[in-house]
């Protein structure tokens, strides 16, 4: 059995014992068997002595059980690790930052405490996933729509609390972005309540979210700051219909107008998510095909080569599926209205519709519909997307951990990033994913990601090789000043070093915030580089 | 002279011509002339002991003097007070919240750093004023809308950190939420930049808000945790035109279906913000009219009572206008979808067509326009509804106090706080300006706002009044469960001690925070109830 460090069998036997008087014999996890469950199955550290991994789990059954925890885990400085349903895959799942942390379980927590159909919001605990909230709402039809990530088995709070993000319209894709009102438990075990939720009987927690005096929920996501234990979320009132059409452009150099074409709709909110591609290059995104490796064998292409390349395949360079939700009249008059922006500003644009169809889906509609996630129905078919990849007849990935590096939306830096990645990939004798035509994803509205997925193994060298890459891949991000927007706790003492401007001044200010709140540092030491100060010279 | 508390004269001399090598002697304000002019204008304890006033003011040029200001506060433990413009009426105005402190005045760090047409954004500097940043963006020609509070004079940054609004559309409206990165001083003298602001370099700081761990900005709004130096926002781009509707309903318990039907449409984006109204009454806000005091004579009034009313009137019970931006095409499909969607609900609503303009309106168009506010164009003409009420002419305001309640998206709860409100006002003795047909304002998106505007004055008498009724009106929303969401300094301590959930939680977690980064409490010490630990027991 692993220890915490510093913690004596003893002391922690007896620190387990206290937990079992809080929570309960059956909910305290310490044999080899159920911490294994812990374990992250994605982890690039699998089976090695680096891996991370707890030394137990306590599940609560509810906020007070879980003050209890945060006081004994201060009396035996046990560092505790909250996960609310553990799915956090790629991002270390549900094994702790700190080998030897106990695990906090949320899973028990799981009411679905309200959900508004006529504000449009819901309030929920960690345990609850959005399965779980999606047929709380069916169960009663109400007319509101979820944002969900895929796969959809995780908490909408675990994720939002990892910046985790979805597919519909921009204000609710960014989960953190849609919260509404937090309560958690402090590291002293106190209960606090953010935004409006911090008056007694409130009725607008989940309508108005700063309260008076500042808004302290920023510190609750992907740090070491509090436990949240309830959170509420704006919902978006289901639209009436769902309209997608798609717009391609002819050229390379095309790339640059659609992408502020497409910024500009985005932000006036008249479309979803975009969805870039390459119909020259045969798709957008994952390994390059042999032809785009035979594009890049002599080098990046220039812009003429990559020019002849289109020309020969005839097929547009570019392409991008937008995506309208709203009422008829609304949903068509704004394909038509970007139909007609994009005529006047790409010479040969050209416009295919493609579904249309009236919300809510019924539950027969939507067993057979392969678009559950734009439609706010969680699903967890992304799965299979990595199951096999079709045209290699490769055997599955194992496990990956997702590098997403966070561009400004231009044409320019999404060509570099992919130029820079195809490299880093090179250097190491990894055939590269990127390639010329590799389109950014969008999930933030006002920002692009171009993601590598780095392979992850139960074979040690394979890992290594995987943790040279993604070690390089953040360096080079660093370079050329991208952030990489989350990772797994492998990767987050460097990915957060990299935030260097005036002497990593950001985090030398998030430790002392730190310091203040949770003296013995017990909450989730290291996530996200945020170590107590007995542990801060250890730092990577 | 004010002196800082426990500061001698001596000491203060001293600190002062620090402050002088640090800035510059001309940049230094210290005689009763010059520190006059940093006195809140419509303080309600005006000329009184209570009137909080500065003790000096000093005007750095640039965030490395800011730092030096930090520095110099710190070795003689003086309590600084930074403003951007100066121009928070009603809040505070530029006077600190504790006596004898020094402001920081930031105006002369007054530059527009970026606008970016292309992913909408703009950087600024917190001397800069609305107007500054709508010039700076018309003499380029740039593409962009801003959202602008009334007056048009203040701060970008400095309405923002007071959680103000504006008059567009949802996302943007919110002003601390239309914010994207941020660079602040720390008490202790050091720049701290937000976001993927952290990342020396970046091209994203005004893309993506979270960066990689915690987000501290909203530590920076109402509160005292740092001095804004820079500050982003993001930013609409110019819709093609811009349309107004009128839905009304017939009858007073019309209004239920109203509000929900409403917050459908903004909730779905197709909406800027709703203005409602009540034709029977004679129009929303402000001094009840003698119709509406004859009404409420015998107390407040049945609803049979209210329908007889309206029947009398012959007009309709309520209205609303609906503003829409966006391409032609889309405007009118969405006025078309909102009238279909009213029918259906609401027997009898009507619509009536309004206003339909090609944006952006030149600037003859604007010179007469008397709705620049909703076209996100700075203005003052706010100041002219306040100058005199033209039903009694009454004399002008001389200043005045905005207390508004946030309040759920319910008819009945709009209607429970106009009732609250009247009680209040009429067992004081002041005739009430609320009524049974009192209609929310809609700034915060999610929420609604009832307001009262209690008048200030040079006259200590009526001021005392003034302080009673603001007094019993805080100490009424918090019996019905509504939070302030603003206040000046006067009531600050009152309001934040409302939010008393676990014996005010909050406010002690965020006083844990204030302590571990402020340790000498020198910046805004009381600013929304924040004390540092040496204040602390002197708390009102």
């Amino acid at each position: 059995m692993a220890l915490p460090p510093n913690v004596s069998e003893e002391e922690f036997a007896s620190a387990l014992s206290e937990f079992a008087q809080a929570v309960g014999d059956e909910w305290v996890f310490s044999s080899d068997e159920d911490v294994a469950l812990y374990r992250d199955s994605y982890s690039i550290y699998w089976g090695e002595p680096e891996e991370r991994v707890a030394s137990a789990a306590v599940a609560p059954a509810n906020v007070e059980e879980v003050q209890q925890i945060v006081r004994v885990a201060n009396r035996y400085n046990i560092p505790i690790y909250p996960i609310s349903t553990g799915r956090n895959l790629t991002y270390g799942g549900a094994a702790p930052t700190l080998s030897g942390s106990v695990v906090v379980d949320l899973k028990r927590m799981n009411r679905v405490l309200e959900v508004d159909e006529d504000r449009h919001f819901a309030l929920v605990e960690p345990g609850v996933s959005y399965y779980d909230l999606y047929n709380y709402i069916q169960e009663r039809g109400l007319q509101v729509m979820l944002d969900v990530p895929d796969p959809g088995w995780g908490s909408p709070i675990g994720n939002s609390l990892d910046h985790g993000a979805g597919y519909t319209m921009a204000p609710f894709r960014d989960h953190f972005g849609s919260r509404c009102g937090i309560e958690f438990v402090t590291a002293e075990g106190e209960i606090v309540r953010t935004g409006t939720g911090a008056m007694p009987g409130t009725d607008t927690w989940q309508d108005y979210r700063y309260g008076v005096g500042p808004m302290i929920d920023g510190l609750l996501a992907q740090s070491n700051f509090g436990i949240v234990t309830k959170m509420g979320f704006w919902l978006a009132p289901m639209p009436e219909t769902f309209l997608t059409g798609t717009v391609t452009v002819p050229r390379y150099r095309d790339f640059d107008a659609l992408v502020k074409e497409v910024s500009y709709l985005e932000d006036s909110f008249l479309t979803g998510m975009p969805s870039f591609g390459s119909p020259a290059a045969g798709g957008g995104f994952g390994q390059a095909s042999p032809q785009m490796a035979e594009l890049m064998q002599d080098g990046w292409p220039s812009v003429e080569r990559l020019e002849e390349f289109v020309s020969a395949q005839g097929r547009p360079a570019w392409s991008v599926e937008l995506r309208f939700y709203g009422p008829e009249e609304v949903v068509r008059a704004s394909w038509d209205a970007a139909k007609r922006r994009f005529r006047d500003r790409v010479a040969g644009a050209a416009f295919e519709d493609g579904d249309f169809w009236r919300l809510p889906l019924s539950a027969e509609e939507l067993a057979t519909n392969p678009r559950k996630p734009l439609l706010g129905v969680p699903a967890l078919e992304i799965f299979a997307t990595m199951a096999r990849n079709p045209r290699t007849n490769d055997a599955p990935l194992e496990g990956h951990a997702d590098l997403f590096a966070i561009l400004p939306r231009k044409a320019e830096a999404v060509h570099e990033a992919a130029r820079a990645m195809s490299d880093a990939y090179g250097e190491l004798g990894v055939p590269p994913a990127h390639h010329p035509f590799s389109t950014p994803l969008n999930f933030y509205s006002r920002a692009f990601i171009v993601p590598a997925i780095v392979p992850t193994w139960r074979d040690p060298a394979r890992n290594a090789q995987s943790r040279a890459l993604y070690s390089r891949l953040v360096d080079r991000c660093a370079e050329h000043d991208w952030i990489v927007y989350r990772t797994n706790p492998a990767f987050q003492d460097q990915v957060v070093s990299k935030l260097s401007y005036n002497d990593n001044a950001l985090l030398r200010f998030e430790e002392k915030l730190k310091d203040g709140i949770d003296p013995n540092g017990i909450i989730s030491p290291g996530r996200y580089g945020i170590w107590p100060a007995s542990m801060r010279s250890g730092r990577a």
